[in-house]
């Protein structure tokens, strides 16, 4: 048996790595919300914002579905700072480095925060009681609704819908083995690690390999 | 006085009336959701999560509204499953029909949400004791947000706002008419039957004979 | 020491104060919302419905994040109708008089709404507990979100974040006012009012001397 100290230790162990994991994904796509508002020319504010509900838009919502309280940017008030200052000053690091944003630059953050974020959504609403479906629509709505709110404010239509290659359905498929791992009983950093690299790994195949979903073409 | 057993039946057969209205009301509105979609050739993924947010939108808000759980989709588990597979076989049906979609295509589904989800609305915030008005706007924000996020998410302005026939404004009088019968203590399958079916008509003429709503021409 | 009904006195006249000034807010928001509706000639309920959640939609949101019920507009329904008349006569009116709206009509009701809703939603949520940062976060997204919802639903690029004008950083120096006001125990409608024209005259100022803000040009 371990003693009583070990095991505080690991849970502070356990709960550092989870949310060393999140913030791993709202600064992704926090990244991608911001790459997004400076394409479309975006001041300084507008830019800060966005990235702020790319970022935690996804998580706040599932947070109010499940009735969960407080919202991760209300306890970890560091890393709203973090992002704030991110966002000021990216755009200096990006000019200074002559970077160019193409319309791909976004999917490398935007893989990872799908990942984690589906990942610990996922494991969030099983924690609550939730049943398997609803658990991974929590996951996919964690994921999902960030980047399909930048998309709305930045007046298009939202990527997750309409790109044609596998985005939600990649986290959804995450979700259940982020369900499967969970009925195993392995531990959570383990089942968070794999659905996340999962999630990433599929995501960024079915880029580089151009697979397609069917689009509905009977019109 | 009826005995103990006969109530119960009395209650198993109206809770079932309700979900069997509820149902019919999700499965409208989904379909308009999907047929918008797939009118912008998105993908099936896009497909299937437009219905999903145009058939169980309004109804989360009016619930988060009312501080209300669990959300329907939570608690109906099996529809959630009805409402993907309806998503994923629906296109393969319409084109060996040879289908086509105009867009008056949605409007019968539309209807027939929007008239049991307006007086299901109602009738669930007048339960939790509302006052008429705020029961009818329950009513209203039911029926019209997914419709309203629907053409949002396809980057539409709502045709809720814009398409001078009467939709919102036939909620909002079918609201107060279910207020009316409630307040005379009628039962709640009339209440909620004459309710729908006053809404769905009034909406189906209204488009039939191109009743118009003043629109503001003071530019 | 007051006599106990001098007490109640300055509580009722202090609860009077606080209403007048957030339906001060709300109907300059709700004016902005139909002004722009009717820009865009949506019909009469289109108008409507632009307008009450313009109106409304920041606030609600501000206590949906903090769980706080009942809503502003369920406790003041007269307000709602007040909303609505205003709505269905201000055409009229406006038609009379020949009014003719530029774009640069919307700019002071929406000053007024702004200083006003930052201020309020930056107070209700130091009350409640909520750290400086967080207290600012919601007052900004109680001023700014109904703005945002009003430029998605007429589907334009929301003007806070696209105009180059400084909008939601006025909010948020505004609710550090606010905060630091608050912190010198001052009396809850000094720090308001304070608070509130400090951010309209800003914000106004902002506009007529054109100042800008750095936007991303690394493109």
């Amino acid at each position: 048996m371990l003693p009583p100290d070990w095991k505080l230790v690991k849970q502070i162990t356990l709960d550092a790595f989870l949310i060393a994991l999140e913030v791993l994904g709202v600064i992704a796509f926090a990244l991608s919300g911001v790459i997004e508002a400076a394409r479309k020319h975006f001041d300084l504010v507008g830019v800060v914002m966005v990235g702020f509900i790319t970022a935690f838009g996804g998580g706040t919502l599932r947070d109010i579905l499940l009735d969960r309280r407080p919202f991760f940017w209300v306890e970890q008030e560091f890393w709203v700072w973090v992002l704030i200052a991110l966002a000021f000053f990216l755009p200096f690091f990006f000019r200074a480095r002559h970077f160019v944003f193409t319309e791909k630059a976004i999917v490398i953050p935007d893989a990872i925060g799908l990942g984690i974020f589906t990942a610990g959504g996922t494991h969030i609403a099983l924690e609550l009681g939730s049943s398997p479906l609803i658990a991974v629509l929590m996951g996919v709505i964690t994921a999902v609704v960030g980047g399909i709110l930048r998309d709305v404010l930045v007046n298009e239509v939202p990527r997750a819908f309409h790109d044609h290659q596998p985005y939600a359905v990649v986290a959804f498929a995450g979700g259940w083995l982020v369900v499967l791992l969970d009925a195993l009983l392995l531990p959570v950093s383990i089942t968070l690690l794999f659905g996340s690299v999962f999630i990433i790994l599929l995501r960024l195949m079915s880029v580089k390999f151009g697979w397609e979903l069917k689009r509905w073409r009977f019109l």
